[in-house]
């Protein structure tokens, strides 16, 4: 067995409820790290994928963050609903979903 | 600004006392996650750089665990000490830490 092809990282931050940021969690990203473990273990992926949970990966503005690694294609505004999209797509067949894409110019925070 | 150079990502997963597997966090990762944060900020690297903490790596048995990507470079028993070079040499000058890597073929939990 090797490392991971595709290492998936869901930022799980947690912020006061009162922060102007907001966070990750208060979003739903837990639902999101959940869509993707169930997904990735239906199709018995778990020894080639991996999805799991990160602290703050500073694109707070954009939704919830995913970012896709060997690749680092970034994702913003992810939802669980996406999350087959992405698996399907992007983590088998090498194809990016390109609607949820953050540029790679955007600002950060 | 584009995206991280470099983006590392240091296990800070928890599990009970009891459990055998025992965790980072059990063999200090928050001390190494601390490491990493203060080293890129007294070189002023945050904008290119980028350490933070992640869930189960799933390389328990190595120690506490350090993935650096895009590179997909793994470390395992990284302590405090190891930061320093592992920034200079690896994140900066591109020339992993040989004698802390994780060998592909190495058996993973």
């Amino acid at each position: 067995m090797s490392f991971f092809e595709r290492h998936v990282f869901i930022c799980t931050n947690e912020r006061p409820p009162d922060n102007p940021k907001g966070s990750c969690t208060a979003r739903g990203s837990a639902s999101v790290v959940d869509a993707f473990k169930r997904e990735l273990s239906e199709r018995g992926l778990n020894g080639r994928l991996r999805a799991q949970k990160a602290g703050c990966l500073d694109y707070c503005r954009h939704g919830v963050t995913v970012v896709v690694y060997p690749d680092a294609i970034w994702y913003g505004g992810v939802t669980p609903e996406d999350v087959r999209e992405i698996v399907e797509s992007h983590l088998l067949e090498g194809r990016p979903v390109e609607r949820l894409r953050i540029p790679a110019d955007a600002p950060r925070g």
